[in-house]
């Protein structure tokens, strides 16, 4: 392995004490904008000044197959993954409305869609193979592929850190990769796919139950090897998650704010902040997926998404969908008046 | 009482199955987006087109005293809420901020501040009076007084359609009006104050056990007249109350959808679909308060509000801060690809 965990300072403390003093000083009852006057706080903090802002945000959308899709674990065929990419960059797809509607630079990155290397207008090729091996016969990735992966995710922070972005969004597509990130999950909060593998695009509840035996089968096959994170990620992941991890640790890395997604991404968050505990600082957690493992991921890292609109898409729509109220905090923290200016008594 | 509750129709249910086809054929898997589907379905019903938009929000905040505030139920003192009516004009209150970020128009209307009228620049004079009578003492107003502030919520409403606005929004302003409002549920709900009233702007524990003692002598007071709705307003409310609630029906009878803020505009609301429940089709919660009681209040109408911040400031900020989440729902509805543009098999 190449890829080499970054180091990860800590907000700047100095920038969240002045930002709390603001916060006591502004015309509301003390505490009366509940998160917001936390996420102004946090927003401050990471990004060293008075007043935080968010006009330029960093969507990535991570796009790759996984060969466990051959065990039948999908709603949908392996080739949506790729139709879905296209979709991307035509503008057609969910994460394409919002980051227009957002005005947010979204990137879309091919980290191994199966099948040979297609250029398509807009599509970054980073590719770590075409689509991943089937975890239930064998490990997802070898060690080439994993460090091609993670460092697909830390090229792309490093290019929304060249852009100037504010805050950094990942996003994932890639059929199957429900499968992926509940077997993740399992692994590395030893618990049983019963309670973190769900319907992803819309398994029946046999679907369900197969997707749970082929995650139960690979869990004893891959028993040897299910210690540390990173050997968990080669054999269970997928090359977008991977790319996940890659992205949200170089971020945090960078001093740069992670907006984080819904279930997929919260697995490659905890796999972050298990590699490096220091990155938990820098993510805000977007959403509550549907997906019902997400709870548990969320619960890991005690994190309490901002919305829980029973959303279950992927493809960053929820980190997407939670940036106004990143916005609106800032724009609350920046400009509201203070009690003096306004020469109201603080009560 | 010259005031009259108006005829309310339903959402276009022709608009409504239009937009639900739309939504199947969308690139997503079915039911993906969670909320914001049937939150596009619902605006497109309401407001009969198949593209629904909300580029042109409105927003009043009401604002006015209470007598009940000489029992010592709030944090701060009365004239505090003339001078947030200052504020919300110069633009440094919370409400001023969010609604400038969010391109709407905002209205502030003294509807009742006790003390003189004050002549102030961008503020709407239509004042049903100087601030309420003690309503532990006696009832809040008279008749006329409640037929001048319900009417003012009317005007409001129609100022708002004249604009052209796609959606309304109330705000409230007025020391002590979380009193008045726990006092109303109360009525309403008929359940004790144990329950309903909490710290509002931020009473301690003694604090708020004095403000259930004053609430429960006043419902025992009014004991003989809390059958009928605008009776119960007339005696225990408020001004601006009153105004949200004749706002909310003659939105809801113009068509227009109605986004409602915290716990005293969710009273508000509830005496509106007591008065007409046909109105409740068009109100959408926006989100749910830090003050406890607002969920008994929000149960009484099955409403599930689309943010949970722990935000309890009023002036419509909790509603201000849902709006993108509404704007995102229109925007996806609206600008998404199908299945069949995007030559995608629709699993």
């Amino acid at each position: 392995m190449n890829w080499i965990v970054p180091n990860i300072q800590a907000p700047c403390p100095a920038a969240r004490l002045s930002a709390l003093a603001r916060q006591a000083q502004l015309t509301k009852p003390p505490g009366s904008l509940g998160l917001l006057e936390a996420l102004a706080v946090r927003l401050a903090a990471m990004q060293r000044r008075d007043n935080p802002k968010l006009d330029k945000p960093w969507i990535s959308v991570f796009a790759a197959d996984h060969g466990i899709a051959e065990e039948g674990v999908s709603a949908f065929p392996q080739t949506v993954t790729r139709l879905m990419l296209r979709n991307f960059v035509q503008g057609g797809a969910a994460i394409s409305v919002l980051a227009r509607q957002l005005d947010a630079k979204l990137e879309v990155v091919d980290v191994g869609v199966a099948g040979p290397a297609e250029t398509c207008a807009g599509v970054v090729l980073n590719r770590a193979g075409s689509g991943t091996a089937n975890f239930a016969r064998q490990a997802a990735m070898d060690a080439s592929q994993l460090d091609a992966a993670l460092s697909a995710g830390a090229a792309a922070a490093n290019r929304a850190i060249a852009y100037g972005a504010e805050i950094f969004i990942g996003g994932e597509m890639g059929i199957a990769n429900t499968t992926s990130a509940a077997a993740l999950a399992c692994a590395l909060l030893k618990v049983g796919p019963g309670h973190l593998a769900g319907p992803g695009t819309g398994l029946d509840r046999a679907g369900v139950e197969h997707k749970r035996e082929v995650i139960a089968r690979a869990l004893a096959r891959h028993a040897d090897g299910l210690d540390e994170p990173t050997e968990i990620l080669r054999r269970l992941g997928g090359f977008e998650i991977a790319a996940l991890v890659g992205a949200y640790l170089h971020a945090a890395a960078a001093g740069m704010p992670v907006l984080v997604d819904g279930y997929i991404s919260s697995v490659a968050a905890l796999l972050a902040v298990r590699l490096q505990a220091a990155c938990q600082d820098w993510l805000i957690f977007g959403h509550r997926s549907a997906e019902p493992g997400h709870q548990l991921v969320l619960e890991a890292m005690d994190a309490r998404p901002l919305l829980d609109l029973s959303m279950r898409l992927g493809e960053g729509s929820g980190a997407a969908m939670a940036l106004p109220i990143l916005r609106g905090a800032c724009a609350l923290h920046n400009d509201m008046a203070t009690f003096a200016e306004a020469g109201i008594p603080a009560g």
